[in-house]
């Protein structure tokens, strides 16, 4: 099964000139849906993973039926203000302008060997920043999924120490 | 396994006066997430769910684990502006002021038997909107699942037509 042929096009969103790729019409497909789930599975089953960490919010989806299929823990990363006890934050900067994401500071620590996860990877500006603060708080990353890497972005580069998994590669604009 | 013992009180969250239930500490449990899991199964397990809706954000993570383990599709409903292509939106009032949430239009049809999930149920005014949204596409609501609902708030009795189960009750303020 090709699960490329499931994501969409939608031309035009976020804004004029971006072709998004759009992940919903393979979520709702039942089996690209296992399929992807599966795939991505295979990718860190023997890593021996205690946590996974979702990078809210479409990271929420395959990182929480990750954590079950990998007997871990899962522990979300979110935009400021929506966790509710102590948080460490970190900031990274976008096209125009900064954004930051925050971790709960007791989510994590040194024993903890971590499978991040997000849909996309696009700059990699977000997932850089979460990897600073999950090495903050002592824990070891053993792997980075995505579901769509844009290779013509080249965030791959921000995070070359590590090991980072795409099951779909766009190569061009 | 008590899995409410694994839920957090923090005061003042979102703001002063609120006791705010915090799922994370149960979440990063890895026992305490497959043994919710696994409760949240059971009871859709029979229903012959084609779809999960999960309500962003909380409601991703379990949503999409739930998909997986039913053999069922994801579909999300957010809040505005985050869908990519054509959506139906529904609003409702919240204690001051109003909220919206959408759906893609293609996301279910008259064929869908739905499980709509959510992390929480206070006054449902969140998910009867998504109530409307899936009827209005004419799908058919099998089960509403939440992980905590707060009995004081009622909010069953809004949704008092569907098969609505919460795993941890609180009974008073």
């Amino acid at each position: 099964m090709d699960i490329k042929k499931l994501i969409r096009d939608v031309p035009d969103f976020p804004m004029k000139g971006i072709i998004f790729k759009d992940i919903t019409t393979l979520l709702k497909d039942n089996e690209g849906y296992k399929v992807t789930l599966e795939k991505l599975y295979n990718l860190s089953k023997n890593k021996e993973i205690t946590k996974v960490i979702g990078v809210e919010s479409r990271g929420f989806i395959f990182g929480g039926a990750l954590a079950d299929k990998l007997d871990a823990g899962f522990v979300p990363i979110r935009k400021p203000g929506k966790l509710p006890a102590e948080t460490l934050q970190e900031e990274y900067t976008l096209e125009y302008g900064k954004d930051s994401i925050e971790i709960h500071k007791d989510a994590i620590n040194e024993n903890d060997v971590v499978l991040l996860h997000d849909d996309l990877l696009a700059t990699g500006g977000t997932m850089t920043a979460a990897c600073k603060l999950v090495e903050k708080m002592g824990a070891r990353i053993a792997q980075i999924s995505f579901i769509i890497e844009l290779d013509f972005l080249n965030g791959r580069e921000l995070l070359k120490n590590y090991d980072v998994q795409s099951l779909i590669h766009y190569d061009g604009e």
